[in-house]
């Protein structure tokens, strides 16, 4: 089979000049179990027992079928389809060749998946052994075997005490570089009950990543805000919706001037939404400020400064110059980080997907963006 | 006080020359009850007693504050404010001297507001009588008075049965152009469930308008995916929200191939997220339509064939051209009609709004898209 691309990559936006700076970051890898067994030996014998009793006991948006299990069935051989929350990505030697190498990727941010629903568990006590385990085993088999890799950690949100002792556990660690929390969700991210968490993550210097998840699942409501949609393809369009709420209550709530250090990267939400929702927000703010005297700037102020937005999946406009267009009215070149989805079934490479950029926004979206976001 | 405005109106877009066809449908103009008790004549008996002891039981979205109880306040002088769900726009001559005639509106979109929750009143039979009485009020007290006035019908979609009573009842009255609907809903739009609905709507000739009301209110669950948003600011961002959900719904459960002349009105949902929408579904449309095999056009055929947005609140941009080519990329001057919101505080007047356009696309924002789409 011959491979896309070549070595090394000459992709739009690239000078072909000899490196001297970082290239590609990609902000959302996953990395999977390849079978429930492998996160028997980081549980406590409890949940050792539970495991192989009675499975993860995991929520997954189970109303909808995704094509292919979500994953790029060329890459499917050799993994357990039997079992339910197994992604593909549980390979590193495939994840090397196939993405790492292949595109000369400099860090790939490790987003996992397995634990995405972890949140929305009722028993916060069960829900945490398991983020601890799967930190554990990420950190000792994928980050500990390239030093490409950067994890984000598996937190539950339902118990903040829990989840800052997670944090307060690993968050020094250098490779550690942000925690990675479901869309699915009780209550939008700004609601004060987080706050501790979010006090932790800026202690620690780690920025909070929300990728689609547990929408619908557990103990999250509807994914929603006018019930249950019927279809995968409608569903699909629910994570710009999910992202809006999360991101307006942020900054309506104040998190951003509370922590003036945090950073968040919402992933897989696509981009479409961004300049809208900062117009709308500025708009608004300026009737309805007093409602809220904590917002003290634009809200697009803050989104500029502190929110970041995965690049996957990218807009495809029926005019081509509307991409452009979008780019430049979300500040793209502060806001924007690249995200390959690798490797699921509808991921983006970092070659083909955008058009030519100038070189200064290709290396803002392709790697500054999340280098300064990630303090690598 | 000086009014604003003069007569005849030379907005952006006008020519100035002798009229010779529609120049303003406005599409959304609130009109309401000043006080409970004008509603109990056109109330059974029973419901008489029960909204005399009880009052209309109607759920709010009590939870945020909106400034000024909604509506300006300039034109607020002698309501009974104690009355919560009372808005202003209860003076037919008042929308006389302050809007229709100021601006020469040729048609006014009647769209209540009193009766948007009722989809979400438990009792089916009370909220339907209830939309009745409210019908045959509008009928009588606003629509008898000025020809100028076409008007919605309240209903509920919570007993299908009695919402096509009510379409059947007087959905042949010439002056009768659609029914209303809330954002608030505890499915979307597109479900089967409401499809009886929508074939009587087509079988009349009426438009399916739907408006921000009692979202997160009755039995509706939380107005966005992620749950209860905290502030007003925030909650307002919900409405393009619900707006995305509710379309994406009707577009991929085949609601417009199954009822090929139904047209939906959404308005006061903003626009921003209007090309996005598009191409995201058309996107994922190519990838995954063989989940629903009953869309079978790309999804933004069937927006721009039936799908009209409304223009209030319009989009401030921080890039002035930044509303032009959104205007394009939405194709404007297919789904786009002129909303004032009057007498709310946020509203619109059709003068200032909007920048000076060409002409047809004025015309069609202004007219010709309601006028085709109201059968007017």
């Amino acid at each position: 089979m011959t491979l896309l691309g070549s070595r090394p990559v000459t992709a739009p936006g690239w000078t072909g000049q000899p490196r001297t700076d970082l290239a590609i970051i990609d902000c959302d890898v996953h990395h999977s179990l390849a079978k429930q067994d492998d996160l028997i030996p980081y549980l406590p014998r409890v949940y050792q027992e539970r495991v192989r009793d009675q499975g993860f006991l995991l929520p997954g948006s189970g109303y909808y079928n995704s094509p292919k299990r979500a994953t790029r069935s060329d890459l499917a051989d050799g993994c357990d389809a039997t079992m339910a929350d197994v992604k593909r990505g549980s390979d590193l030697e495939q994840m090397r060749e196939h993405h790492l190498d292949l595109w000369n990727v400099d860090y790939a941010i490790l987003t996992g998946g397995s634990m995405y629903s972890a949140s929305l568990v009722p028993d916060p006590d069960h829900a945490a052994a398991l983020c601890r385990a799967f930190n554990d085993w990420t950190l000792e088999t994928w980050v500990g075997r390239d030093k490409r890799f950067k994890m984000t950690l598996a937190v539950t949100v339902s118990d903040p005490r829990l989840a800052i002792q997670e944090i307060d556990r690993l968050g020094d660690n250098p490779n550690v570089v942000g925690i990675m929390l479901p869309t699915g969700a009780r209550m939008p991210y700004g609601n004060r009950l987080y706050h501790p968490i979010w006090e932790a993550c800026e202690r620690h210097h780690l920025a909070v990543c929300v990728h689609p998840g547990a929408e619908g699942a557990g103990m999250a409501g509807p994914p929603t805000g006018v019930g249950y949609p019927t279809y995968y393809l409608e569903t699909r369009l629910a994570r710009p919706q999910m992202a809006m709420a999360h991101c307006a209550s942020m900054i309506c709530e104040g998190v951003f001037e509370r922590f003036p250090t945090l950073k968040l990267a919402v992933v897989e939400v696509d981009q479409f939404w961004v300049p809208g929702f900062m117009w709308h927000l500025d708009a608004d703010w300026k009737s309805l400020r007093e409602q809220t005297p904590w917002v003290k700037r634009l809200p697009s102020e803050y989104f500029r400064e502190h929110i970041r937005i995965g690049s996957q999946p990218l807009e495809e406009p029926e005019r081509p110059e509307d991409l452009i267009n979008l780019l430049e009215a979300m500040h793209a070149d502060e806001t924007l980080i690249y995200c390959s989805d690798w490797p699921h079934w509808d991921w983006d490479d970092p070659a083909t997907t955008f058009p030519r950029l100038p070189e200064r926004l290709h290396r803002r979206i392709f790697a500054e963006n999340a280098r300064e976001m990630f303090g690598l």
